[in-house]
């Protein structure tokens, strides 16, 4: 019987512990065809440096717990494996530690960087005659892998900058006859709009201003848009993504400042957005960046997104048991009104290195608002409310123990 | 049978409307010693220009819904009344539209600014002759009105904020082994540590720095706590108040720069704390300013703020009908295990112009954390949670139909 290596990898999300937990208690629902599951101790760095955290001296009630924490529960990191021909002493360091610690399972859990290591470690059989099945579980709030029809992490960061933008909107709403008319939040997506696109799905009565980053910023028709909706609703909300770019490419929140000392100063595009505002149209603003908050309010998770981040552990549990390898378990929508949705997969191959970009019909004509398209495939992701129990007025999330397995081998640089 | 005045005043909160609440459905209560209650539009603006919102037009179930919706349902304003010899013009306005719709009640709902504008009203049976009673009700997220042991509105940002730095701190610690290892978050506070103080509820195993206004900013000496903390714990989470000054008086979020067109910048306090732990010891950082979605968080009130706020309404009216004037009610802390409260009162006079100010003995002594007594201060005002209900992912707030009351006076020039 063979043991399991799980991963947390990249930035982590609300909801990746619920994938975690449902890795755990899946792989303990089948201990009579799964041993343990070994946790690398800060992504794969852990299994490259033999710290692995014995997940089995975790009580149930933790595991339990993981479902309503957020962020990782065993840490993650930024670390790309290179490729097998560019470093294969690393390759050979990961078969060692499977090896000395038994482990046939690999399951990855993280974005398109992620799918491209689990689908190398998935060719070790092959490439370096070492057998392992390797499923890749799928989580990113950038919502940009392929084949799932979203990304777990994605529905709850959606569902928070929803109701942030409404909640603030309902601000401004009340002071602006006489103060503050314009608020702009600045949110995360470096490379596609997804989260932005979150803050148009409040009530259409709501006047949002949307900035993507696949739409070139252009001043004047944004200034014009935006007096538009003050001299219309007495004020306007700017949801502007980071990555959002001027015409020659450099991005908003590139300012050019430097301070009293001569250092380039890095600021975020909401206050350089405000200010464009204020000198051109003289209107009070405030503004907010939401940055970690909104990836980590697991108080304000969706329940679609926790309940699907633990189906997908599950079914990843499942299909390496079936004997399945270099495979990714996905969401497959399979109706809108009521929100429906199954369990699928997909190839490694096919998902390893693909970036789904969001569809160009899901911006309006204007480029500063979503379609009916887009609403459509966003609303079931923020629907639910999923709270996590509380305990002296704060949620009670789970720190685990993390005891590390004994280490077989010697030690390996990095 | 006398009408009543109801307005809000300054900065709205996620309970100033379950204040307005209180007032309404207790006024209802007493239809037969209260007559209608006229909100003002945008606060005592509306007073003034004679822009009075019908509240009996408004559903008993609109009404109830104000108690779990943020902002000001009525609108609000930033607008100080000067003194009776500077400006006798307005009171006698005020008094005019007060006759013309048999206004004997006046509920103002406000900080400091606004009790002294309730006081000024409460003596015009005596300065001007005509008959009427002022009761004000305490908001402000800032915490600084005296007599009662907290300001409603304070409760729930203390939450929100307490909540968001143990969920970001989770993040960061997951992250902070190969990635991000300083957390910067800017809270609201530009004269007093209340709201940053709230950063320090998370369990103590999460190394928080807080940066107050009380406490001048000395650089080294923050610098050298947010190292051992990196050190020791890997990461490090700094909360900074708005408020934060040098030792010479400039604010930390004046940075002194410029941009490409020589325009000075305005940024916050958090990239500039955020940027001097990274020029000086070299940390990866994110940084986040939380500035509207914190006092408009009605997703994640306080149960006993929400619950206080509408029991001063309550009492409000009940002051009122028991022939008082010139008066707020207040919290009255009796208990802190369990907490428990009542509502006292205090005479205007001893509260306008009156700041609370943090006390000296709740930070601690290196100027970075709070102290026992501040914990057990702050820690029952957010307990407890008060969850609005959703439709369709988003919380179902309700937006009042407004009606004006038919004007009976010619226009006046504010």
């Amino acid at each position: 019987m063979k043991n399991a290596f799980y991963a947390q990898s990249g930035g982590v999300t609300a909801v990746i512990n619920a994938s975690a937990c449902g890795v755990i208690e899946t792989a303990r629902a089948h201990s009579d065809k799964i041993g343990t599951v070994y946790a690398g101790q800060n992504g794969i760095i852990g299994a490259l440096s033999e710290n692995l955290i014995d997940t089995s001296k975790e009580s149930a009630a933790d595991i339990k717990a993981l479902k309503h924490t957020p962020s990782g529960g065993f840490g993650s990191c930024r670390y790309k494996m290179k490729s097998l021909e560019a470093n294969k002493a690393e390759y050979q360091r990961l078969i060692e530690v499977f090896q000395a610690h038994n482990i046939g399972y690999f399951f990855y859990n993280g974005g398109g960087d992620s799918a491209d290591t689990c689908l190398k470690v998935s060719q070790l059989s092959e490439s370096m005659d070492y057998p392992i099945q390797a499923v890749h579980i799928p989580k990113t709030v950038d919502n940009d892998l392929p084949i799932t029809d979203n990304c777990p992490g994605f529905g709850s960061v959606a569902k928070y900058i929803a109701v942030s933008t409404m909640e603030a909107s309902f601000d401004v709403a009340s002071m602006c006859a006489t103060s503050t008319k314009i608020f702009v939040l600045e949110v995360m997506g470096r490379h596609a709009g997804w989260i932005a696109a979150a803050g148009g799905l409040v009530d259409e009565n709501i006047p949002v201003v949307i900035l993507f980053p696949e739409i070139d910023f252009d001043e004047p028709k944004f200034l014009a848009k935006v007096d538009a909706n003050v001299k219309k609703f007495g004020y306007c909300t700017i949801v502007v993504s980071e990555g959002t770019k001027w015409a020659d490419g450099r991005f908003l929140a590139e300012q050019g400042t430097r301070d009293d000392f001569g250092h380039a100063q890095l600021g975020g595009a909401a206050p350089v957005v405000a200010n464009l505002i204020k000198e051109a149209l003289g209107y009070k603003y405030h503004w907010a960046v939401a940055d970690y908050l909104q990836r980590s309010a697991r108080h304000l998770a969706s329940e679609s997104d926790v309940e699907q981040a633990y189906a997908l552990g599950e079914a990843a549990v499942e299909m390496a048991l079936a004997g399945k390898n270099s495979v990714m378990p996905a969401i497959i929508r399979t109706g809108n009104n009521p929100y429906t949705w199954k369990i699928g997969s997909g190839e490694l191959k096919d998902i390893a290195n693909v970036e789904k970009m969001m569809p160009k019909n899901y911006i309006s004509a204007d480029g500063f608002g979503i379609t009916a398209a887009c609403r459509e495939y966003l609303q079931p992701l923020i629907e639910g409310e999923n709270y996590p129990p509380y305990k002296n007025g704060l949620p009670d999330y789970v720190v685990l123990k993390k005891q590390l397995a004994e280490k077989k081998l010697p030690e390996f640089k990095i």
